[in-house]
């Protein structure tokens, strides 16, 4: 997508150094746009867990460049066996506990590897390569797919605009390229349908406010920053027409893991009959759950994300305030779980599908055996 | 309450100078605690329009004192005549548009006005007194009413920690005393009750993890800040026993007016079996209102207090950051309705009732003869 009205993706392998993976230092947005070098496990390691990048799809490619990076170090000092390697998918794959797709990464490059012998950095690079590929081109379905709700609103409504809520960043910074809540955004934006963002600020990292209104900025797509509040108000007066989120761990039934406060607009979408559609690669399915209400596994990040809110002051520099009192306790869930009953349906590469097991199995039917075994 | 150890009021005459009202400047809290004067009827004004002072019962407590101010200043002058106080209610009544305490302060005082003659400033000075002191006991009665749900659920509970959330600050800052939803917190407190408070931040403006935070600290009273997004997954993990909120506006139908986000916490509360309680002066029930959604006035409130954020910065020094891209939109809905079906009961200053027309008339059954004449 367009960073000052050049193309980028959110990783890419260096064009001349084999041994350096670049990335968007997230953390620094919307302010200053800061490309950071990986050269090691270590460097992934931390790039996923400080969220110098995050969203479930890009951390799952970043943890395949890390392991790659890290097989490619070790390999050279001659200290590379399958051992090595499993304790280094073992710490991508702790760097962050609720995203699936560490997990599904790192699995496929373990059984990728089983079939092969060393070295193995050149069969990692391909794959990183092509999980890399892939997500675009997964997004880029996502898009297609979901867009034809977009059109179907801008028609019933004649040409007035459509408005849509998102929450979190779901967008192509969380991911490596279009997105996938905003995909379908970006390409009724590419149809020349009026369409307009209500872009929830989403606390307590306002990737909502630093990261989709940046991106949409630089989109020049039509947007407006509420809080997080915000939303059921504005569903009640009409002004949105759709809700339209990301996910990080879908499980067959179709309950929905997201940023923390997606379920709270699930609820005020149901109470208003809008539409809340979940767009997601169907990586992020965890084909072995059933429920996700109690079940998931949702990280307590540090209270500090909560009590200091950084930004810009007034003489341009990016410095945090403190806004709670020191005495006070502070708690920090990342993530909620909407239940499937709150979703109207799930976009995916394949298609949009009920948020249900039959519903998900009709799009990936080579799931259902796993079904049957459980 | 307690300040530093020592009992204050948010309100209060100058014990030395008859022209001198005493405030909290609530922007600086929880950071620094300064005592304002004010001393005209502009004074008033600013501090109710630019929220040194909020909350729909102190709103309209610093109104009538506001009133008062101006008024004695006039009489001094030789320049009071009805036409320019009723002037200076408009001008106090415009300061905020959806608390309806402003109003009702404002009418009590013409309808005393009607029944006496000039000078003014002696029964304004009385009135503002008897509305501070009314204030400080409705609010400790709607405590004394309120404290038997928390006693009922810590009965339950067999001694287990209660946990109440609330939402923005229904703390004694918003009133003169106790505060409105805090009120039976503290009572509970008081006796001896193990009860804990899941603080809503309360974005745009962090009341919640400003003042609610503060007074809670200062009470000594155990709290958790969390961000607004946290509440529904809270609940959904069985953490929370009661949701407790203030109110800026009711109908007589039982729907709430209160901060933005509200709503959202109502509908996470029905959906998790959860009770959802009100607390309110019955100042601020408006009588000649039968449906709230869609109805009651909607505060639109400036674009910076969401894209700037105010704290303390790691020198200690107060200041703001900006925390969304320059060339993004932004909105800033202050409040929003809770329907009445999505509220459990209404504790006032004459008990618990349903939050329906009928259940509360039965407490203020002298508001019947309006229903049957509306």
């Amino acid at each position: 997508m367009q960073v000052d009205g050049k193309p980028y993706q959110s990783i890419w392998l260096h064009p001349h150094h084999i041994d350096c993976v670049q990335i968007i230092d997230q953390r620094q947005l919307p302010f200053n746009f800061v490309v950071e070098d990986l050269r090691s496990l270590e460097d992934a390691c931390v790039a996923i867990k400080n969220m110098y990048v995050r969203g479930a799809p890009l951390i799952g490619v970043t943890a395949a460049w890390g392991l790659y990076l890290g097989v490619l170090q070790s390999e050279r000092d001659n200290s590379a066996d399958i051992e090595s390697i499993r304790d280094m998918m073992a710490q991508l794959i702790d760097t962050r506990p609720t995203a699936i797709n560490l997990r599904w990464a790192m699995e496929t490059a373990e059984s990728r590897l089983a079939q092969t012998n060393p070295p193995y950095a050149p069969l990692l690079k391909g794959l990183a390569e092509e999980m890399t590929r892939d997500d675009a081109e997964l997004c880029r379905q996502i898009g297609l797919h979901g867009v034809s709700l977009i059109e179907s609103i801008a028609t019933k409504k004649a040409g007035e605009t459509v408005n849509i809520l998102t929450h979190c960043n779901a967008g192509w910074l969380a991911t490596v390229d279009w997105g996938t809540a905003t995909s379908p955004i970006y390409q009724a934006q590419a149809r020349g349908i009026d369409v307009h963002v209500w872009v929830d600020e989403t606390r307590p990292r306002n990737q909502g406010a630093s990261l989709t209104a940046w991106e949409m900025s630089e989109q020049q797509l039509p947007h407006t920053v509420i809080v997080d509040n915000a939303g059921g108000h504005l569903m009640q007066q009409g002004q949105v027409d759709m809700v339209l989120v990301g996910s990080d761990r879908t499980t067959r039934s179709g309950d929905v893991a997201n940023k923390i406060g997606t379920y709270l607009k699930a609820l005020a979408a149901s109470d208003n009959n809008i539409p809340f559609y979940v767009a997601l690669p169907s990586s992020t399915i965890d084909w072995s759950m059933t429920e996700g209400v109690g079940l998931i596994p949702i990280e307590e990040r540090p209270a500090i994300e909560v009590s200091q809110v950084p930004g810009r002051l007034p003489s341009g520099e990016v410095s945090s305030v403190q806004i709670t009192p020191s005495a006070s306790a502070v708690a920090n869930p990342a993530f909620d779980v909407t239940p499937a009953r709150l979703v109207d349906g799930l976009i995916t590469e394949r298609g949009i599908c009920e948020a249900s097991e039959a519903g998900i199995l009709r799009l990936f039917p080579e799931q259902q055996k796993q079904a049957s075994m459980s």
